[in-house]
């Protein structure tokens, strides 16, 4: 590993004390002097919050010939804070390294701004890894739409419930635990009227002693039917987007306006297989149990699968052991 | 790890050279002098061969004063081959230290022989790694019918095919070459009558190139409507044995009295549900492939459970990556 790459990477690890969830990435900063070692770290908190280059600048009173490295390209664009690349530019920062290019319109090109001001610019650093990294924010706006993940909880034959509809625990602690860790890196858990009118749930992100985490997501029901009355979603702080609607493609575009990006959707079923048949789930997260269950409670209902030319193949991303549970990750082959 | 452990490790990489079928357990031996050297190997190599003991003792003139370790209790039985007890007292072995108790009723008592001849014998050196390696010859000896292996390949959501029926492949290569090893390591490889009448399969074991392998399973059709005229098995030089019948735990004992100790019930569905219904299965090995397809063809089907408090805990024993997918392998909790 070159010095720059455990550069880069460092401000990578800084990156991750960021939120998953909200309109912005994480990204992280060092900044280093001319001997290599580094003078100031900083990344980004979330919206509204100073930039990773920001808070890093803003650490030390002087940044003439400083090197930057960034995970992602300084922005160019001003919105709730200044741009980055001017701020560094006009700290004094003499060369900027980043990893991965901003795709967004508006805030790109902070990379050509500083070249025009002469300040010293390579990108594509450790591009691998913080493209994986950010790739539910990088996926997004790619798409135009929230990332889209799927989660079900099932039998290793595929059952969500036994027959006459119990289905806890399929789960073990640990697994269950990892659910409520992944709801609250989401700006919102979705899921559909059947569920709501079985399990009156309260969709929650909660910790191991039951306490509420610090990020809620926004919970959101999708169906016709709407929210029932006297339901636990229907007093909830956070506030609820009942959408009234089954048109998927339409719901997420609404959520992407409300600077949704990253959505959780916990089921049931149907609504499930309604964002796989129509092409809109960019991960899934599947929990195995060690359990066969048989019989018709089916974790999935119908996909739009009818022979298997049909089949969109997926990759595993990753195997974790829960407890005596599993997870698998799977992510459209591509994406 | 003591010296006594690497010798008993080495027999036990030695009786993996030995067959997994067949009604006696893969066994190694080696002897050793004074001096803590090895100066013989052996292991058996399957029914009608010498036992593992014998085998050692075959390669050398004089074993007087050596301390043999074996995986197994020796046996005290005059099979096919005679008492290994008596075979190693009578070649002068001053020591014995076996892993695992000898399970059967005519062939235990090695130990209790080989003490009263002045032989000084130790058990249960590495017994747990020796034990789960017999794991599926044990559960046969304690139950007194075949090891049950239950396989089946499906997508993440736990289908068998898609819903015209179409399945090739929702598995890849790697995946499919296991199976074959898996099916050469079974004295039987099990079907029901749906699938014979579905496929016409040859349930043969072939390698990578399509060539049969060494040991051939003897397939088994269960079911009453029995074997289909002209169907591929009917012709098969293995010879092919025809239940006409669903009686699981009958079968089972027909079997056994055949000297089959370990079968490979491959489906389909309604048969495998059928044996899991039952609780006759020793192990499950699902082979899940990175894809979703949904609709009514699941890997399972009724496996008589009602409610989640009907449920067997299964505990994981392994997971495995083959190409783009996994194999998991479970167990019941307390086998
Ligand atoms: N094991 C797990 O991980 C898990 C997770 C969640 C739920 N569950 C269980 O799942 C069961 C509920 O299952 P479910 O499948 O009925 O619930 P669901 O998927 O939550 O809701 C189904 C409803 O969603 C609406 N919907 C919205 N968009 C749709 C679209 N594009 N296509 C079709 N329908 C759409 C429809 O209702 P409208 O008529 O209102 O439009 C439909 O009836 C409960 O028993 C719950 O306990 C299990
Ligand atoms: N993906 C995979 O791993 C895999 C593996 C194998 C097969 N398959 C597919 O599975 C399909 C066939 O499925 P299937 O479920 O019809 O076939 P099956 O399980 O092979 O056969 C079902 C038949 O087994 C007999 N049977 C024997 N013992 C029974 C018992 N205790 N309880 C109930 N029935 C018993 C019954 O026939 P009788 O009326 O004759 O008694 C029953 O109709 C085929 O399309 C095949 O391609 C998939």
């Amino acid at each position: 590993m070159t010095t720059a790459e455990s550069l880069m990477r460092h401000a990578l690890s800084l990156a991750a004390h960021g939120p998953a969830f909200g309109v912005n990435p994480q990204v992280g900063c060092v900044l280093v002097n001319a001997a290599g070692e580094i003078v100031a770290e900083g990344w980004h908190r979330g919206a509204g919050t100073p930039h990773a280059e920001v808070d890093a600048l803003s650490k030390i009173p002087d940044a003439t010939g400083l090197t930057a490295y960034v995970t992602l390209e300084p922005c160019n664009h001003t919105g709730r804070t200044g741009p980055c690349s001017v701020a560094l530019h006009a700290a004094g920062v003499s060369r900027v390294l980043y990893s991965v290019s901003d795709p967004g319109d508006a805030s790109s090109g902070g990379a050509a701004y500083l070249r025009s001001q002469g300040v010293s610019v390579e990108a594509g650093l450790l591009a691998d890894e913080v493209s994986e990294f950010i790739h539910p924010w990088l996926t997004a706006a790619r798409l135009g739409r929230p990332f889209v993940t799927v989660k079900w909880a099932s039998s290793l034959d595929g059952r969500a419930a036994a027959d006459d509809g119990t289905s806890q625990w399929i789960t073990g602690t640990a697994a269950r635990q990892r659910v409520h860790e992944q709801r609250s890196r989401a700006d919102a858990i979705v899921v559909g009227t059947g569920t709501v009118i079985a399990d009156d749930p309260s969709l929650t992100a909660r910790g191991d002693g039951g306490e509420l985490m610090e990020h809620q997501p926004i919970p959101v029901v999708i169906g016709e039917r709407g929210l029932p009355e006297g339901s636990k979603l229907s007093r909830d702080p956070r506030g609820v987007i009942v959408t009234g609607s089954r048109d998927l493609a339409g719901i997420l575009s609404e959520l992407w306006d409300r600077d949704i990006r990253r959505i959780f959707v916990e089921g049931g079923p149907t609504l499930a297989s309604a964002f796989i048949a129509a092409g809109l789930v960019d991960e899934y997260l599947v929990y195995l149990a060690p359990v066969v269950i048989g019989g018709s409670k089916t974790a999935t209902t119908d996909v739009g699968v009818a022979t298997m030319s049909d089949l969109g193949r997926l990759t595993i991303t990753s195997v974790e052991r829960l407890g005596e549970d599993l997870l698998v990750v799977a992510r459209p082959i591509g994406e």
